[in-house]
């Protein structure tokens, strides 16, 4: 027995996960929402015993990050303490609250002929994920894909692999323990690129790949793949301050949008004024931006009016900065903000601060992204803000799902027909 | 002036087409219901004034699909006559009179703060169809996607590339005509490949793309498109009988599956009946199959019961005949029959004939298929059948949608946030 890895590796190739998570996937298909919610439980009760584990597991991550250069906001990205073990918890026993989308029926009418035809939610089957540094990705959507029916592969990033290790260790576990299939929640991690290459190219055993992380790894996603994605994308989110805006109202929705939380996929990147309102408005918004340590790309005419404006580029047009930098340009019409937003945006958020209703309706008709706002904050596009519970991503495309996702988006539909004998004619 | 191809060429390359489509869907978009109704009735008067035109670009292409020896069933799905292209125009005006999707608020709720959102139906924006011989495709699609408020890109099969080119040089000037921007409809038929091409990987210009056609040609689109697929797929189809299923029901709905329309997806092609029943069953199910000419590939058991059987063969499991055949296989429990579809499905549709509810509801519940019935014909999974009025095809794909998509599919969605200063706390 000298060779037991190489025997180990060839029984055990990254395929044969997809396949014990397409076989597990019918069970848990069929599991009542009380069963999936005791399997939650079981799971954030076992996270929370396991807490030692899991930060021991953590801590070999930090280390090596640390020894391979990774900057401090990876490794905050990266790190657990008792405290996050604890909100991991929290999170999946909120998630086995939320309300089973499973067997809704969405749709339906008797067919002329007396058929009832049902249409109804049911699971994907099996939910691939390929993601980055943060762990607590792991159990956020191994808990939603478990909730909604599903059964998960995973994909995390290598910078967190001891953590991972541990966290789905402890959740096969978890599943046992509740007398449910473990096979369930599946890694391809140990697999290194082998593993998410089968992943992207599993067919008829992964139902729907969720990648998320930067854009580079979303475009990796996509290229690759022959399963059917769903892409949770940047944001390059625009906010457009028109004559009519109220000067507080400006004021307070960009600086929420850009400084609530700069590092998120909803914050405000470049706010777009109309040549008639920018003497009134930019010398404040910008003040305001400034005075919490927001850095300002201007054009010249944002020069003119305020002090330590950066030059933008058209660089900046496109930049989602993810920090307190904003760009901001004077455009002479609502249609040259049209015409630049449909330019530069990714179509996840954009908002108009205006009163002119034509202009509102105008905004609202004709910018081609998930979320479209007059006169709030781009912070709200947030699953729990649109009041899901959850949130699995914000969807940039078009196909299956756009914007925030819930639950019911893990989710697919499947018509049930009851006759008696009928023929066609 | 030696070179004017090369640089017709070089000006107008396939993604050239992509671009305008793109350009022009945003006021295909913006179109009212009347609007584009009215766009229908030009192309359908227009599909109609132009008949000769079209017959005459029609025979051309039967002409060379003759000299390149086209079986006479290819040359018969090529084929128009007067007859044909006049039901072009009708199937033009029929879905003009379709309810229209775009505008259709679908959900919504105030937020606690006071934001009002709705989530409302809006066009895809650019609409890809890849599709093979029957020129009526080029029609059905630009009309259901104009319908819909998309902008659309045809890639039809080269053996009906003269009447293509007719039919949507009459589509193109229909809607100058009517006042539309002709660049909704366009084709990359005369790039080839690489028309085909630049169509799948259309990233950022093509929203949504649906290959309609081969098994091999829907293998092509999913692996090469990096655009969104809504696969349409192939369709092995299967129908249980078991012990309790009454003789009468059993016979013409196996009789109706198989016979009615036997080259379509939805005809039945593998019949797998409960040990049990298979004495009382298969002898009256096969003699009723046999004299309406259906080849019957079974078992031992089914060779047993029944004379001029072919052995049936693995290959046979998997075979979606699309004509006058059908495999038949003796399962000893509903288990072995839920494995066997399992295994052989498409995912297309199932049904099983019974009158014990368990049985029924199992089926229903267990068969993972966009469409899965009891005691009916799968004859019915159809558009037209569903209530829908038109069909874009029937998605085997767990995304976006699945079974037959009518109109509604050939949209996205956005939320619309209306606000009055509200900030995230």
């Amino acid at each position: 027995m000298t060779t037991p890895l190489v025997v180990d590796t060839t029984v055990d190739a990254p395929h044969d996960r997809l396949v014990r998570a397409k076989d597990a996937s019918r069970s848990i298909a069929q599991l009542t929402s009380s069963d999936k919610a005791r399997a939650l439980e079981s799971i954030a009760s076992a996270l929370e015993g396991a807490s030692e584990r899991i930060l021991a597991g953590n801590a070999l991550d930090i280390e090596r990050g640390r020894a391979e250069g990774l900057s401090d906001a990876l490794i905050d990205r990266l790190r657990l303490d008792a405290q996050r073990v604890s909100g991991l918890a929290s999170a999946v026993r909120e998630v086995a609250t939320l309300p089973d989308p499973i067997g809704q029926v969405i749709g339906g009418h008797r067919m002329p002929n007396g058929i009832a035809l049902e249409h109804v939610r049911v699971p994907f089957g099996v939910v691939g994920a390929i993601y980055e540094a943060r762990p607590n990705v792991t159990v956020d959507i191994a808990a939603l894909a478990l909730r909604a029916g599903n059964a998960v592969v995973l994909r995390g990033g290598s910078a967190a692999r001891e953590s991972n290790t541990v966290l789905i260790d402890v959740m096969r576990r978890a599943l046992t323990d509740a007398g449910i299939d473990p096979e369930a929640v599946q890694t391809v991690d140990d697999f290194g690129r082998d593993g998410a290459k089968a992943l992207m190219q599993g067919r008829g055993f992964v139902d729907v790949l969720v990648p998320r992380g930067s854009a580079a790894l979303i475009e990796t996603v996509v290229t690759e793949s022959t399963v059917p994605v769903i892409e949770t994308g940047a944001g390059v989110v625009h906010i457009v301050l028109d004559e009519t805006a109220p000067l507080e109202w400006a004021r307070d929705i960009v600086v929420n949008a850009k400084v609530q939380r700069p590092s998120v996929c909803n914050a405000v990147e470049t706010l777009l004024v109309l040549r008639q309102a920018a003497p009134q408005l930019i010398p404040v918004v910008a003040s305001a931006l400034q005075s919490e340590g927001v850095a300002i790309h201007g054009d010249d005419m944002v020069a003119g009016l305020v002090s330590n404006v950066i030059p933008a580029t058209d660089d900046d047009w496109a930049a989602e900065y993810l920090g307190l930098e904003i760009a901001i340009k004077v455009v002479d019409t609502l249609d040259e903000a049209l015409e630049h937003i449909r330019r530069y945006s990714t179509g996840h958020t954009e908002s108009i601060i205006t009163t002119d209703s034509r202009s509102a309706e105008r905004f609202l008709a004709e910018v081609d992204s998930a979320v479209v706002m007059v006169n709030a904050s781009t912070r709200f596009t947030d699953g729990a803000e649109f009041g899901f519970g959850a949130e699995v991503g914000i969807s940039t495309q078009k196909l299956h799902s756009r914007g925030p996702m819930g639950l019911a988006e893990l989710t697919s539909t499947k018509w049930l027909a009851r006759g008696s004998g009928q023929t066609r004619g």
